[in-house]
């Protein structure tokens, strides 16, 4: 097959790419925001317009949740291998909008990056593949192989949907396997495939003390305050050496098998650039025995992603709080299980809180960890596709901090393993203000994708 | 003095004062929102025009921070006495909003109470003076004392500005004592007068452990979360005996005299009915060895009044905070200083505080405690005067576990006693949502105020 074409063609439409990218991520489709329904569909029918273009069977797929868009070329035939592609069209809120150097919604190129909510996670890599396969379909009339896709509206909120559509849809969804661009490079322009991904279990805590915010003065010192309660509950999850508490937690942690060991602890002899460049953090914190990529790819965590109590606005209030909410999160590794930690928290977080506390528990997603088999033959070509446009790295196996909990349900539900070929990088401030996108990774991504499709039929 | 002539006026007019009362209220003097700036300026000028009918000569004070109402009647002459009446226009932010059960700024009437920001603290316990000022005008040609009249817009944010107005204009400001009517009863309709003031400090806390908020599943287990820390430094303000943890905070607390003593214990007697009817709260969590009203009257605290880090919004976002940020203040009491106890805490935090954190500790305010001089001889009159309504009931010395932090200066710098002759009552919910002020507590108070300022040139 004349790659060369094809590669041509991605040259040629770059700034129409750009453009029709620029639209796409205009869409806010904030999966977390019910107030933004309407966004997340006009980001549906954005995707079914594509693959209609394309020629694509195409349906969306209404849910109780967001829609899924299902989209299928079988024209290649049943000697062909058959791919389903998956990615979703949701992003993660936008907030904190005012540390945002650009509009959170807007494609903002600056310093051969593509700045926006969504550029890396997920929008910009589901759209490289729409533009791979645009390339196909505009010079060669099709694809080499049969395609699936799956692209979904709710990955960021646990992929409820998701689950049941994969259930109900067994045999159409019959594939020889899983690709995914949803995760990133090991470095900057150093190709890397991840071969693992954390689970992940998402809870928020609520505390009621009081009817209703009080007067600090009338009853400060004698009434409970939510606040300390809540303070109290959140520092005993971690013991002194950044250990996790919740009782059994550890117990069936998968250890590193030699290979990733060497690999991690070859990465994590540079923590200071891990700080500084990559996090642009200021201090490390995690448990103790472990390098910071020990820390990441093999072991669980149990992370406060936000807390509110009280008055939280300019200048003083002296309120005593009458609630105080936590969301509380945990990445798990192999061999834990979302619905044994989900039981042990939700026990523990009721021990820690007095009794007289009104305390809700509520689990927002579990989604389990996944480590893909490391000998299977499809690794050889993604190796060489991404070595066609980064010829000077080794492509490395690597484990991933983030979760994509879906990966795990393709293995157990329809017995499909997931090539997680994905394109971001170690700074691509994906969920936070300033989400990026290296050009370079972009552009070569599709490139290097040009040349795996083209090897999928091989 | 025909006393029943200004008490029928009262009663005549009282339709017509809910009005005036309704429109007072509805001007959004939140003093702790510089958006609002324009609603303080609306709150001075509805004052300075009630004291332009009434003849007296009136100023509005410009400061750094917000106008001071300054209005004067000397019409009574050199031989009667001079009281100085002090009030605040300013109200705490309505936050939580949707815990109203009516519009904040609307003055609603519901079950024997008017419900609205600042009914009771303090636009409304104002308002009954301007009225009562108002009866002794229409009905008298003048009062029967020389009154002169400071009303300020920062005492909910610390009353900077009338620090500095009452060091400026001590010659102006000579009087007898000082009138305040900014406290509650102990109970409702059992009248009383408070004798004792906390002071306050307030701080609040900012940490910051990152440029920006990060995904949770890419660094999350290694990199430092500033709401873990926050929630160690809280969890740590207080011991297992509910004691305040800062170094030296309890080393100038003076112990309770016996009246008091006997007074607390006597009204601790039933914490459930504190707990249930006044707080409307679930727990009490006060210093161990003490009871609740000694928590409140005579002990200091140390109290969250705020916390955010992070996502705070509806569902799930999985992001590792780079920020963090805690309100917290004491309230102190006789002989607590606020300036040595803001050293304590600020350098308590910062060892609390690892070192990598960009830490910021800021004072908001600071006001002394007071405790006035027991056997002044006007309370003689104001015990009086509050039984010629409330005639059943002895009216009690109470301490306010509140602050108002201009009266110490009133001592200090002016030399003058104040009389905290206040008529909210415990459940009034001033500060939080629903504020109140008994209807009976409103009619019957001013009715009580007749009787006073009659009584005050005898």
């Amino acid at each position: 097959m004349d790659t060369q074409k094809l590669i041509d063609y991605l040259d040629k439409n770059l700034e129409r790419f750009k453009e029709e990218l620029k639209f796409f991520i205009a869409i806010e489709s904030v999966s977390a925001d019910s107030r933004r329904a309407l966004e997340i569909k006009k980001a549906a029918e954005f995707l079914e317009e594509q693959f209609n273009d394309f020629q694509f069977e195409t349906k969306i797929y209404e849910t109780e949740g967001h829609p899924i868009v299902y989209a299928q070329s079988m024209k290649a035939g049943e000697d062909k291998p058959t791919v389903l592609l998956y990615g979703h069209y949701d992003v993660q809120p936008e907030d904190p909008i005012d540390e945002w150097n650009s509009e959170p919604f807007e494609l903002t190129e600056k310093d051969g990056r593509m700045f926006a909510r969504g550029s890396a996670d997920d929008k910009g890599q589901v759209f490289m593949h729409l533009k791979v396969i645009e390339a196909f379909v505009k010079e060669h009339g099709e694809l080499p192989f049969n395609l699936k896709v799956i692209i979904e509206g709710e990955e960021e909120v646990g992929s409820e949907s998701l689950e049941t559509f994969l259930e109900e849809h067994k045999d159409m969804l019959k594939a020889d396997f899983v690709l995914i661009s949803d995760t990133a490079f090991v470095a900057n322009n150093h190709p890397s495939i991840s071969v693992g991904l954390r689970g992940i279990n998402y809870f928020q805590i609520d505390l009621q003390t009081a009817n209703s915010d009080l007067h600090s003065g009338q009853f400060g010192g004698a009434v409970a305050n939510p606040a300390h309660i809540l303070a109290r509950i959140l520092a005993k999850l971690h013991d002194e050496d950044n250990k996790v508490t919740i009782p059994e937690f550890y117990r069936d942690v998968l250890e590193a098998d030699e290979e990733t060991q060497k690999a991690m602890d070859e990465l994590a002899k540079n923590p200071s650039h891990f700080l500084e460049n990559e996090a642009k953090a200021f201090g490390l914190e995690g448990e103790k025995e472990f390098n910071h990529v020990e820390q990441i790819w093999v072991r669980p965590t149990c992370e406060v992603n936000g807390v509110l109590s009280g008055y939280a606005g300019e200048g003083a209030k002296t309120v005593l709080p009458a609630k105080a909410m936590a969301k509380v999160s945990m990445r798990l590794v192999p061999n834990q299980d979302p619905k044994h930690i989900e039981e042990q928290f939700t026990k523990y977080i009721k021990e820690l809180c007095p009794d007289f506390v009104d305390l809700k528990v509520t689990c927002f997603q579990g989604g389990k960890p996944y480590l893909a088999p490391l000998d299977h033959p499809i690794y050889e070509k993604a190796k060489a596709a991404l070595n066609s446009f980064w010829p000077d790295k080794e492509v490395m196996f690597t484990r991933e901090g983030g979760s994509i909990p879906i990966v795990e349900t393709f293995e157990s539900k329809l017995g499909l393993f997931s090539l997680l070929m994905g394109f971001a990088h170690p700074d691509d401030n994906i969920h936070g203000p300033n989400e990026n996108l290296e050009l370079s990774h972009f552009t070569g991504g599709m490139k290097a994708l040009v040349h795996f499709y083209s090897s999928i039929p091989e």
